[in-house]
Parts: C-alpha cells; sequence; structure tokens
C-alpha cells in the first residue's frame, strides 16, 4: 500500500472542460479531486498534535484580508511559489479575490458560488491577513464538521491568531505540505534533485501530474519535522424565535460554528438588555447588561479579554461566560466545561426589539426581542477509532527537534501581543 | 457471584483483640478489614457519576470541625444513629476526636497514628464543618492517589464544598450506603422488615456480622436512586531546594495533592516578591506580587476568586494561575489544562528567605529562599478499563429522577452562597 | 427686612391672562413670577448642606416617568395635596404630562414651549420615578448654569438618585417647604391652625395670594429641621466638528451639562473605536476600545460602575474616564480632578462615522467619525461671597437631630441598592 | 525689605562649638539656623504651584537607599557639588548616613538623634533612591504638620515619586534653589561671575558666609523659570486598643502621617481577617477579607493599584479605600472624600491577636486583635490667609515656559512607569 503514490484524478475530467486560454481562467471549484483528509498523531511529550498527510495536498484555499493592496500583492507571490515550486497543487480563492486576481495569474484559479461548496474539495487553508481574516476563512466552514488545517500568515496586523510571518511563507508552506511525508520518498527526491522533476508532456495542469511526494525539490525535511496542529474546538450556535423555530440561520436548518465567540449585545439601543441564562437546561441567572460573550477558549483573548475574562488556553476543554458591562458587582466570568449546553433568552422584561447577534464580529442576526433564544453547545474535540474529530486544525509554531518544550505559540502570544504582565518602569533609564 | 452476601472478616481476629469493656474503647484501624472500593458509573444523561457500591460500606472516617461544642454534639447523634442503623458499620476517627469521644458513645471507635494509614481501611469519609473540614479531610489523603468518597455536611457555616445540611443526614446517609445495591435485596429487605435483622448471638461489633444490605431496615431507594459523585481534580505539588532536593514534605518522597489551591505568599515579610513562573518547562513571567494561587476548579471559588480570578466549573478539567496583588496593570489570570506542569521559582532577585508556601490553606514550609522551587502538576481525572481514576469523589446533592436537569449543586452554589450576579435594587421597596 | 412675609406677585397680571374656566386649563410658564432661590449653608458638623429658602417657594416643577399608569395616579394625588395644603404653589409639568393630566385636575397647570424657560421660574423640581427621572429632569437645565433644588421619590424601581419613597411624600415635601422658615413663623402658624388660614375672598390662584409660612397649616418642624442638600457636580460637554465647530447641540452654541456621564460608543458598529484621550490638553493615551465613559462621581454609580470603574463618593471634585471594552489587559480607570478638561478625538485610524455620543443615557450625536472631537470639563462646585455655585442640588435624607451622623443616604444606598460586600453564605442555614 | 540679603546666623555661635577638625566633623542640626519656610504660589494658568523663597535655603537633608554602593558614590558627589557650587548651605545626614560619610566629606555634616528634630531645621530634603527611600524621608516627618519641599532622584530603580533622573541633579538643584529668586540679583550675580563670590576671610563653613543670591555663580534661572510644588495630601493615622487608648506610636501621643497608605494585612496568619470599616463614624461594611488598603491619591497607583484601585490624580482631594482579597464578589474599591474620618475595628469575630498595620510599608504594629482600632483621616490641603497648608510639597518636573501643558509629569508617569493602556501587538513585525 503507498498512498503516496495515488495518482491523481483521470486527467480527462478536467481536459474535457476548458480547451483554450487555460491560464488566467476562473474555474469551478467541482472539477477538483476530492478533499484529502490528514490525520493528526498524538505524541506522549507534546500537546500538540502532529500533522500527517496520506498523500500531498492539493486543493489549497487561500484567503486574504480585503481591500489591502499590499496583501493583494503578497498573494500573488505567495500564490506563483506555491504554483511553481509544487505543480500539483490547485489554488482555490474566494470569488471576489478569484475575479481581482485571476488576470494576473499564470495559472487557473478555483473558486465557487456558495461556501458549503468548499469543504469537500479543500485539503488546506491558508490566510494573509490579521485575525479577522482567520475568522472569514473559518466561517466558510462554519456548517461543516470537519475543517481543513489552516495555516495563518499575520500581514502586519495585530493579531493572536496568525502564526506565521509572511517572510516565512515559504518554508512554513514547506513543512505544512511535507508534514508526515516518508522520509524514504523524501530522500529520493532529494537524489532526484538533479533530474527536471517535471515530465514534459504534462503542461501545467496540475489534475494531469502524478501526485507524488517526488516531484517536490529541495531538502526533504525528515520525518519528525511535521507540523504542528493545535484543534481549537468551536461553539454551535443556533438563534430561535418565541416559537421554537430557527430564525437568522443563513443556510437553512443547521446550526453556526464560531471559533471565537458569540455576543449578545444592546447595539444602538440605549437600554440594558435583560438575558436569562440558562446552563444545562437549568437556570443560572438573569443578566441585566450590555450584552453577552459566549466565548470558545480561542476566543477568551477576544472580546471575552476586553470585557474582563480571564485567559483560558486553547487546549483547555471549556466555553467562558463573559458579561458585557453589566449592573452588577458580582458578575464574575464562568468558565464550563465543553459540553454544556447554554440558552440565553430574552425575558418578557426587555422592551422592543433590539439584540444583535453576532459570531466572530458579525451581526448575524439584528432586532432579536422578546423569547427569542440563543442556544449554544461547545463543540467536542475528541479522539475516537477514526482519529480525532472536531475543531478548527490550526498550524501553530512548533519547537522541532525540542520535544520537551512544548506550546510556545502560546506563550509568546501572550508576551509580544498581549503584553501580558508587563512589567513597571522606565526601561530608558 | 453475589459480592453482597459476602461475609464479613472472621470474627476471630476481632474478638482476640479485647475481650473485656467492648464499648467506649479504642481500637486500631488495620483491625478493621480491607478497604471497600466503589465503582463510578457514567450515564448519558448526566455529567455527574454514580455510585456504585459492590458491597455495603464498613469503615466509615468522620471528622469534624474542631472546638466546636455543637457540632461534637451532632457527631454523637450521627455515628449513634449510623450504628444503630446500620449495625455492620465500624466508625474511625481522628486521634483527638477519638480520645474525645469515645467514653461518650456505647459503641468502639476505631483509629490510627498516622494519616498514612487511612487509605486502605476507609471506605466512605463523612465530615460535619465547614470547607475547612472538607479540606482537612482531604489533607488526610494527601498522598493517597485513591480517595474514598466523601459526605460532608455543611454545619452552619459557610461553605461551597458543604453538599448537605445536617437535618439532612438520615436520608443522605442512606442514599450512599445503598447507592447501587440491587433491588432484589432491597425488596428482600423490605419485606422481610418484620422479622428482626440482627441475629440474637451477634451482639454489637460489627466485624462479627454477615455483611448484606439484607439487615438493612427500612424501604430500599431503588436502583435508579444512586448518590452523584463529582471528582474533583487536585493539585500535585513538590518543593525543593536549591540543589534540586525535595524540601517540607511531611512523609517523605512523594508529593502532596490540594484540593483547592497551593499558594505562595509574602506574609509578614513587607516586600514584593519575585517568583519566576514556568508551564511546560517554559519561562512564562517573571511576577513581582504579593502571591501566586494555583488553584483547582474546585478552589476558583475559594482563594483564587478572592483575588480576581474566574469562577471555574469543577469539571473543566484546568488549573487556575491567579496573582495575589501583582504590580502589573496587565496580569489577568489564566486557566490552564489540567496536565500543565507549572513551575514556581524564587529568583536571585528576592531578598532574603520569607516566602511561605500553603496547600488549602495550610503552611507547609515557611521561608523559602532564592533558588526554591515549586513544582506543582494537576491530577489528571480519567477513564481507562478499571473504571475512574484520580481525584476527589465528592458527594454531591443529585437530582433523583430528572435525569435531564444536572448539577444543580453547583448553580445552587453560587447564587446562595456566592451571591452571584446579585441584582441591584431595594427588595424592601 | 422680613423676606418671609414678602408679597406675590400683583395679582391682576395673571387675572387678564384668563378669567374663566380657571381649573383645568394649561397656562404659560411665563405667567409665573420669577424663580426664589434659595441659599444653601454649610456647617461644620455636617458635610451635607441646609436648604434655606428666602420665602417659600411657589413655582414647582413636577415630572414623572413616561407611561407607567400607577405613576401618574401618583401624580395627581401628590399635586392635589400640595395644592390643597400649600395653596400659595403653582404646579408646573412637562408640556406632555400638562396635556395629559390638566383635565384631572381641579386646578390650573403651567408648561413650557422650550426647556430653557424653565430655569427662570422654578423654584423646585419634584420627580416621581427612577433614576432616568430624575436625569430627564436634569436635561430640563442642560443649559442652565443655576438648577433648581430637586426632590426625587423612587417609584418602585431601582434606582441611586431616588432618595425619598413615595409613602413618605407629605413630610418629605413638608420638610423641603419649611426648610429655613424662622421658629417664629413656624410657632405663627402653628397657633393660628384653628383659624382658616385661607382668606374668604381669595379663591385658588396661588398668584393671588400673600405669600407666607403663616398660611401653612400643621406643626413647625423647627429651624434645625432643614432639608440637606447635595450639590452633585456636572460635566460641561461639548461636541465639535474636525473644522473646530460646534455641532449636534440642540440649543444653540452652549454646552449641554450631564449628570451622570457622557458615552462614547460603537453602537451597532461592530469594529473597535480608536479615541485619542487628552487631559489638560496633553495627550494621555489611545483607547481602542468599544467606548469610554466620562463621569461625574453622582455617576459612578452608574455605567461607569458597569464597566469596572470604581465608587466614588458624590462629594469628591472628580471625573471619572473608564473604557467600555479596553483591547488592553492594562487600562485601568482613572479619577482626574473636577476642573480637568478632557478631550476625546476620534483619529484617523477609525474607519467610517460610527461613533455615538450620550449624555446620561440618551443618544445626542451619532455618525460621529474621524476629527471629531467632545471636549468635557468638570462643573466646579464652589463657594464664593454670594454662596455655592454649581451643581445640582439634590434633596437627600438628612439625619435630623444626629448632626454626627453624616451621609446616610449614601452609605445607605451603597447597601441597600448596590448590594455593596455582599456576604457569602447560606443566610437560610 | 531685602530679605535676600539677610544675614546668616552670628558666626560666634558656630565657632563656639568646634575649632579644630572642622573637616570631616557630625555636628548637632540643633545647630543650625532655623528653618526658611518657601511659599507655593498658584498661578491660573497651572494646577502646579510654583516654590517662592523668601532667602536661599540653607539646611539640605539628604536621604539615600541604604546597602546601594554606587548610590552611596551618588551622595558623594552630589553633596560636593552641592557644597562647592552653594557653599553657604549645610548638609544633613540621617545618623547612619552621617556615620558612614562623614570621613570621605571635605566638609562637616549634621545629623540628629530624633527625627522629631528635624522639622525645625530642615530648609529642603534631597533623596537618592527609589519610591521607598522617598516614604522613608516623609516617614522622618511622620508627626510633623509642615513638611520641607522634597526634591527626589530616581537612581536606577523603578517608581513613581522620584521625578528627576540623577544625571540631571545640578540643573535640577539649581532649578530649586533658585526659585523664586528675583531676576535683578540673578543679575548681579551673573555680571559679578569674573570677581571671586567668596570673601577671603570666611573659610568654608557656611554659617560664617553672609547668605545671598549673589554668591551664585553661573546664569540665573529667570523669575518665572520656578521648581513646581504637587501638594501631595497625607493619611492621619492612629492606632487605638479596646480600651480606646493609643497603642503603637514611636513618638507620644499623635498621630502618624501616611503619604502613600495604611494597611490592615493578616501577614502570616492563615485566616481571614474581619474588618468592621466605618466612616463619617457609620457603619458602611464588614470586610472578609487578606486586608484593608487606605490610601492616599498619592498612594492610589501602589498597593492599592495591585490590589486592583483606580488610579486617582494627586490633586483629586480623596482618600481611596480597596480590599485585599476580599471574600466577596461586590467589593469594589470606593473613593472617598479627603476628609472622611474612617475608622477599621476588629470585631469580635476575629480569632486571636494577629493582624499587622503598617504604613507606607512599614509594619508599626503587629498582633492587633479583637476590639482594636485603626482612625484615619485625610490631610487636608488647604489655602488660608498664611498660604497653603498641609501636604508633602513634592517638586515635580515642570513645563517650563509652556504654561498651557501642566503636569507632564503625572502624565509620563503613567505611561512610562506604569505601561497604562499599553496597547497590544507585535511591534517588531
Amino acid at each position: 500500500m503507498l498512498p503516496w503514490r495515488r495518482l491523481a484524478l483521470p486527467a480527462q475530467h478536467a481536459r474535457s472542460f476548458s480547451c483554450t486560454a487555460r491560464h488566467r481562467e476562473i474555474r469551478h471549484i467541482s472539477e477538483l479531486p476530492p478533499r484529502t483528509i490528514p490525520s493528526y498523531i498524538q505524541s506522549p511529550a507534546n500537546t500538540l498534535l502532529s500533522l500527517q498527510w496520506p498523500s500531498p495536498p492539493r486543493n489549497i484555499l487561500v484567503t486574504k484580508k480585503k481591500r489591502t493592496p499590499n496583501i493583494t500583492e503578497s498573494v500573488v507571490e505567495f500564490t506563483s511559489h506555491i504554483r511553481s515550486t509544487y505543480p500539483s497543487i490547485n489554488i482555490v480563492f474566494e470569488p471576489e479575490t478569484a475575479q481581482e486576481l485571476h488576470r494576473q495569474l499564470p495559472f487557473p484559479v478555483y473558486t465557487y458560488k456558495k461556501a458549503g461548496q468548499l469543504s469537500d474539495r479543500t485539503d488546506l487553508v491558508c490566510t494573509l491577513g490579521g485575525d479577522g481574516t482567520l475568522l472569514r476563512a473559518s466561517s466558510l466552514f462554519s456548517h461543516a464538521d470537519s475543517v481543513p488545517p489552516v495555516l495563518s500568515f499575520a500581514m502586519g496586523t495585530i493579531g493572536f491568531l496568525g502564526e506565521f510571518k509572511f517572510r516565512e511563507y515559504k518554508r512554513a508552506f514547506r513543512e505544512v505540505y511535507m508534514s508526515g511525508a516518508p522520509d524514504t520518498y523524501s530522500t529520493l527526491s532529494d537524489s532526484l534533485g538533479a533530474t527536471p522533476p517535471t515530465p514534459a508532456t504534462s503542461p501545467d495542469d496540475p489534475l494531469d501530474r502524478p501526485l507524488s511526494y517526488a516531484d517536490i525539490r529541495g531538502k526533504a525535511m525528515g520525518s519528525n519535522r511535521t507540523a504542528r496542529i493545535l484543534l481549537r474546538n468551536r461553539l454551535k450556535v443556533g438563534v430561535f424565535g418565541p416559537d421554537g423555530k430557527r430564525i437568522g440561520s443563513v443556510e437553512g436548518a443547521a446550526d453556526t460554528y464560531a471559533l471565537n465567540e458569540v455576543t449578545l449585545h444592546r447595539g444602538s439601543s440605549p437600554h440594558l438588555k435583560i438575558i436569562d441564562v440558562y446552563i444545562n437546561n437549568r437556570f443560572l441567572t438573569e443578566a441585566v447588561a450590555d450584552g453577552m460573550i459566549i466565548s470558545s477558549p480561542t476566543g477568551s483573548t477576544a472580546y471575552s479579554l476586553s470585557s474582563g475574562g480571564s485567559i483560558v488556553h486553547p487546549l483547555v476543554p471549556s466555553i467562558c461566560l463573559t458579561p458585557i458591562c453589566p449592573r452588577s458587582l458580582s458578575f464574575r466570568p464562568l468558565v464550563l466545561p465543553a459540553e454544556t449546553p447554554i440558552t440565553l433568552r430574552l425575558g418578557k422584561k426587555n422592551r422592543g426589539r433590539e439584540v444583535e447577534v453576532s459570531i466572530d464580529g458579525n451581526t448575524i442576526t439584528e432586532k432579536l426581542g422578546t423569547g427569542m433564544e440563543v442556544r449554544i453547545g461547545g463543540e467536542v474535540v475528541k479522539r475516537d477509532a477514526r482519529g480525532w474529530e472536531g475543531g478548527v486544525p490550526s498550524i501553530v509554531r512548533g519547537t522541532s527537534g525540542k520535544e520537551d518544550i512544548a506550546e510556545d505559540h502560546w506563550v509568546g502570544g501572550l508576551n509580544a501581543l498581549l503584553k501580558f504582565n508587563y512589567p513597571f518602569g522606565d526601561q530608558e533609564s
């Protein structure tokens, strides 16, 4: 069994689609081969998981911060590099980006009409921007149970989720691409470095190429040098009317996933909102406040932090409940088990229909009024016989070769970004 | 296999020990049969576990708050009731209590010389007092990996850990005692109510009696009516000198378990302490503060709460790191995964040997100085093939017959004891 | 000189206005005699001031919470009592209330078209409702340097500003009305209790009546029994466009006074706002936050408290600067001297015109954008040769006869309303 | 009237004291001329006061951080400079410092036996060290109503009170020394620069020298260039036994002044303390806590800040009441008027005599027990006919020539020292 040599989908399928002007065109994502799903391997010495591809990833979704010219340039540089270095890779863009960039790129790009089409065709997500960009990328999978790994580059903006600097992109991508590749093939690839890896008859359509790490130029990373994965658990959110019917859902009846938090807020309404909080279907308290934040551990360093919540490590299976400006001296933030069902209900004491519900910073429903409910459940990230399930697999800065020192990405973020426990004193003197 | 009918230890063993004045005497715990270890059963509908005895518990350790006359009276009432209702039970006291009470009680009491002898002979712990009493009872098992279930009665004092009111003691104890008993035997017991359950030849030594639920008078609770168990994970604590050697350990080389928290504090020293904090063996931050609290989720409502920490549900597998009066505006409390190793080291900047280490409110080491370390690891509560392991099995107020409503004990505690989110307003008007 | 016997304005002025159907009519406030301005006397033993009328107050503005039927009934009861007990008093309503109530009342009511007309004709303000009602009453004088004393009744709603319960209204009003009246006249009034105080020829128009405490039935309060005044200092607020021109002002070029606070808030905008804060015309910090609260000490128990601010006693001459959900771990609330000029400027980093400015809970300007400024100055309450100046003279619960125990109104509010330092524990057990 | 030319005390007084080995000797402070008391002038454009000497200051107390060799060197450099540049100045040291340094210095030094002797002979205090050094210097006047101006140099240690860097000492001292000197004399001094300012017959005893600014070499500062004074109000503290008698007072029956704060703390006692808090002689609340901090506005950035208190500007006439680790969710810090009398009483619920009272970080009384009281009153800083009274006149970094920009010292301290509102983000990227 040699999964690493598995061939790509038959070339004729793709060929029949467009025969001329193959460059610079936009194709539909359905033409791509189905998704390659990686495994996540746990090692006793590390709380992070190791990414392991059964075969090299081919379909890469690249998202970017909007309306920022220098980031657009970086996307061109990044995707051009990937296409030239890893010829079997296909680039997927969001529709707007595909429209904006396809003429500048010497290869076809793929896109979709509905975000729901992405989850079956995306092997890997790369984001260039800030935390907002990553949250938006995550939202493209907000109705999917299984999210591809996400490699995020911070583009000069402040962020806790953007792990890598853009100047590291070649090495970072290579580490992800090669993650889990067997040493033998890597070595082979290496020794073959002199011979041209690309067969002459095969032009630039990745779908025509055999899929193998043997194609890859350059030195292998070694089997120990895997990309590190942090499975960030999300929140499942549903909004329901007084009649118990689901409302505010973009795509049908399903819950929406949030990576950072769900927020109820008064918005422009001057009045305090009265929100009944239930946990485990049991009344907990009546919050009189500007709003309420239900956050994942990942979101504990976002809005919840601004509102007074503790900092919760992303590997603590938990949900944070943090009030926004409560009219009480004694509403201390709560940290609950990840699987706790939480219901926020707008009781009869509220005047008007003036509450907004936001997911990861985007308002999904306005004008919520009496009797309406937001029901939240934590996504449970667990390992069963088939491997790990759930969560957003985020590629984080590993600690290669130093197995005893794990998770510097989080400690580093606390100190460098949040200025955690920043010491008093006049550095100058 | 009918474990419920298993006989008690051979009577001759006990008889040879003391032949006269059997009442009012103090015996050594080693005379007792070995510990009966219960199972904890998980049900899909409830986050709490069900207590299940393989055979009725026999060795009951009863601890009480010291120097409080009315609680002493309650202990006499409680143990007298237990002995008369459940004749096969033996009462174990702490040495001081045994000395104080054995003359007032019409049955022998057991005690020990070293707390380490308790864990092999104690089936169940009952505490009468406040949280301090329960913490002290827990400390008797602070070097034991396996702690017996704990049934705690709050005696008029404020407490988050004392689940039951003393006036409930008959029913509460019965529920614990019968928990998991098969219905058939209960029914049998019930139908046999008319016949005297105690054989005439057997006087009052429980060790002479056959061990069976059939002896128990009164109505059975039914197999659904089990006691609810919350496995509270503890912290493992070791203190080490600058030479890396363990210090401050009461009983040899082992770590000490803490149920609530480990605290480093300046004590009477006027100077701020400088504590280097490492997590996962990686430097996190230099705390300049009055002290530092490392707490379990159970302890999150104790000292950590006073010091600004969030409230963490006891089922969140986590450790809380909360500074005490830090000289920084930005030292937000942290919640870390339960298995995170944490080291607190006193760096060279500290003057003198002036730091105290306390476990659950008791100072275990004073005069800690430069180079000394406190190493803390969370106890991992997990289920493997042999059942649940780790934690202090705390019996909490269940929700019999209402399987869909779990964990009211915690919500109740928040609202009734902590006055969580207490609303503004003049109730009177 | 006997100011207490000073006559009312010549009767012919009022008579010429309306000759028939004098009841149930709405008159214009300009018909009323000019305002009677009281003095506030400081005593060494009390931090509160004593109210002293030069002559009995005549023009009473009564405001009420809107759309609350039982409060409307109370207004009818209250004003009817005042008119029958103190015949020389005239009742002024807000236009909406005048329209709503004038048919139910057996006496003429006065009203105005522009709130600016009030300050010259109002001797005393009585509010029936909650804090919102008092804030609204205060806003009627938000462009006036001198505010009449305010007597506020809490109508079953929670409030920190409503001092008196409605059931106390007869006694409370009498204490205010008589405050500072010389004993001799009080005694005289008392001895004349048997004779009808109202001359037969004078019907029910207060403007026809001589103004004297001698008319008042019932026992005098004694000269020591004065109403207690707390001068609550306000904030002066101006909003300015990028061109430096004043905007958002309702009535011309003047600053607006706030009793509680001025708030900048993102409203429905999802983006954090970037607010440059200047104090004393010097750059202090760049706040990245949901918003910013500048509050008076009176307002320190309102929005600022919900947002994490300290509780500041209303007699501390200060301004509080409290951020709303700041994206920083180290933005501790500030307390500044009352006279500190503060400028909040929306810098160029803000996207869009999406900031709202609110005064005492009412949005005065939306859509503030880049370059706009809110300039705030504390109102300085000071005593000069002419007496006390500035502030809203709030009548608070005094401590008659116990001169050594001052300010119970504030301590009482902390404990009864805010549940300050509410103790842990199960009261029931 | 030319006070600036007033002569020194008759020389014979000093001469009779020691006739040989005049250098390197320690003299008693009582030999010095009486204190020169400056005026503090308020200007409309500045919230800080201007220092104005009636005649040049002569008696300078110099204090330093102990056991820090490089600071000792700086003291030698500093005092040598002062003596050579301003020959009429006498240097006063604390006894320990006098003993340590007098052999290294080419001039006599003065000292005292009891700190109470200082207040009549000290014109100016200079401190070299950190905040602790300044607090200790302040404590030398902790029983004096009138404190000399304090010029403090931060010696590489973190501090909010140390205004100047040591490298600025020449200019900073000159600005203080010349503050308020008339321009004419300055000019004169300047033009006389060529002629030797020191008469030949007068050796190096300052007491023999005429006192005049004319002696001073170098350019004058100009009359606008005055030193800026911030009058920091202190707290008056008394400790009383259950019998109402004063205890714990070092020097007789008087109250002690605190510059930063008074603290009650459990010290090494593991038990929470129960402290009844009275304000204005009225019961406010029962604090159950590790301790309680009563701080001045100056102290609001010290222990109170670490314990969660707001930052209060030193010109807000107030007292801060901040609990240390209270067992309550709702004990928000309070800011009270400066003149509020506060009593902290240890009620009967406390076990043992285990509370410590500290003033500005120094424990003054241990083992406080049931019935004992700490009574605190704010020092009222006020201006009457004779000028400003009360407070510690702290020389702060002024804003010469920019009268419209005041108080940069405080804003600067917030940002540079406390890292107030330190922004998120990776500065490096």
